[in-house]
């Protein structure tokens, strides 16, 4: 499903960098593509050592344990540059999906023209690639599209993560999502306030997000209402360098003080509530990713919420709003393939 | 069963300290603690953060973070001094269970009559406070008592960790571990290989080590033949602290491959099969804490091995050795009680 690793083109860069010893990070699904980039590198006269930990995104670079061990360099598989201060060379490298996008353009190109005239056009990186592919095959049906340039969380424009929509917030009619899975296009329709239509490559299904939407609402609302009358809240932040959100953490506290109610500042590397067990807490608040409150609340055995609906539970907002990690303005977009970011 | 933190005491080193902002650390036992001492120096005007993450050992501070947090202290719950470069002042608070020795070793003087007469005592920091109190018992029985000093890794004469057994290697006909479980009985069996005699304070019983100990070896050259063919081993270290063996890894890494094995080095953070799910490795060696292998290895689908037991499957040993983490030379002992360790 995935790209091959361009195992040429990183060794070629560590040779520019003149790097003795590497470190290899990878997601859930890159497992074996690592262990073989090891092997080619190592065959081509570098030390690589694996990291073991998965890594869900390019807001955990392993920097700081490359560093530790004396590497020259961090190679981040499998997820985009995000704009972090790193303390060694990183060489980021995608990967992108071989599924061609425009079949199943296509095949929805009817429901498509239920968003309007003009489309906000995005996806996740794994699609990145076709996204101009895509823009062209729908101007050629009638469409304006508009792709919104983001910001320093993501490498392109029309980018989306889980927890940044930034590059769908401009003008259009609706939003046209490329890819697969729930929460990145509930993401944006939450975000966005539009209506979004889901377009899966893959299967070339597609999924209207209203209802879904509307769904997603109640149930966070009975989470919500499970910590009404919690008294004290555990206010859980991450070490993860992109999720280390800490000023966000604290104003909750705060804010949950102010209104009476206790507040602790806790803080993890991979948020789960398993490590949790034993702490007297009523009830947590995730201000560090936004998928563990949201894709994995039915493994908390307290209420878990995000910083947001923590100001629906004090009756301080009444619309529901999506929790989003902002980054700063994007200076450059990533080249569509392997990226070097020095230190610092 | 523990005694209760002694908040004052803590209190008041951090008042000398002119602490504003500490991050509190705690094993899975010691977390409505951590809870109730953070509320304690919240009162007292002091912003207390809690480390989420389960604590193992004092092999493992998180003086990095607290650091990253801007902390002026670290708290460490649970465990005794291990010395280590630290990166905050860190005060470390042993918690030390309220339970009567005596009347144990009362109760099996007879049994521990079989050891010899000239016996070495040993527990864990649990017990360590009552250690003086049953060698003057012992003693009154007409046993001649040997306490070994023991390297940097443990905090006083006589203890012993899961790691490092370095305070039972005195001379002597046997030895005795004041204590509950199965691993340090076990650890000392093997890494004495002298006669072990433990007697557990909570429940009175006693258990000789000698048949337990060769049902282990037995249990680990099972391990070990099932590794036998290995072609790809995953020799892993851990990131923690005190864990973080990489010259040891690194011999193991080379000694695999001159015997004709691929090897590879893996860097972790907490060593788990379910995170290796993926990678294409025959068999794992852990690098980190021995108990990994040891306590765990049910819960790997892969063979995983101590670093003593690659020496054993390529034939370069034949007797079982059980793997320790040395210490250097320990320069004094710990208070009983809590105690700080400066920065650096």
């Amino acid at each position: 499903m995935l790209h091959e690793i361009s195992k040429d083109e990183i060794l070629k860069e560590l040779q520019k960098l003149k790097a003795k010893k590497v470190l290899i990070q990878s997601p859930e699904g890159l497992r074996r593509e690592a262990y073989e980039l090891a092997a080619f590198l190592e065959e081509n006269g570098i030390n690589a050592i694996i990291h073991g930990e998965v890594n869900y995104g390019a807001c955990d670079p392993a920097d700081k344990e490359a560093k530790l061990l004396g590497c020259d360099a961090l190679i981040h598989l499998g997820h985009s540059y995000m704009k972090l201060h790193l303390e060694v060379p990183t060489i980021f490298v995608p990967a992108f999906a071989k599924v061609d996008v425009i079949e199943a353009l296509r095949k929805n190109i009817e429901e498509i023209r239920k968003l309007g005239r003009r489309i906000i056009l995005v996806t996740t990186a794994q699609h990145i690639h076709q996204l101009e592919r895509a823009k062209k095959f729908l101007e050629e049906n009638g469409f304006q599209v508009v792709i919104g340039k983001g910001d320093s969380r993501v490498s392109w424009p029309g980018q989306v993560l889980g927890c940044n929509y930034s590059a769908a917030k401009v003008e259009g009619d609706g939003v046209l999502f490329l890819g697969s899975g729930i929460f990145h296009p509930l993401g944006l329709a939450l975000s966005t306030k539009k209506k979004v239509l889901a377009v899966n490559p893959y299967s070339g299904d597609f999924m209207w997000m209203d209802e879904l939407k509307e769904r997603f609402i109640r149930k966070r609302w009975a989470q919500i209402a499970k910590a009404i009358d919690a008294k004290r809240f555990g206010v859980i932040v991450s070490i993860k360098k992109g999720q280390l959100r800490l000023r966000e953490a604290e104003r909750i506290v705060k804010l949950l003080r102010k209104y009476g109610r206790e507040a602790r500042l806790i803080i993890m590397n991979d948020v789960s509530y398993m490590k949790l067990e034993g702490f007297p807490f009523d009830a947590y608040v995730v201000v560090a990713c936004p998928r563990v409150p949201i894709d994995d609340y039915e493994n908390w055995r307290k209420p878990v919420l995000t910083p947001r609906e923590i100001e629906l539970l004090l009756g301080l907002k009444e619309e529901y709003e999506f929790d989003e990690i902002p980054g700063g303005r994007r200076e450059k977009d990533e080249p569509l393939g392997i990226s070097l970011h020095k230190a610092g």
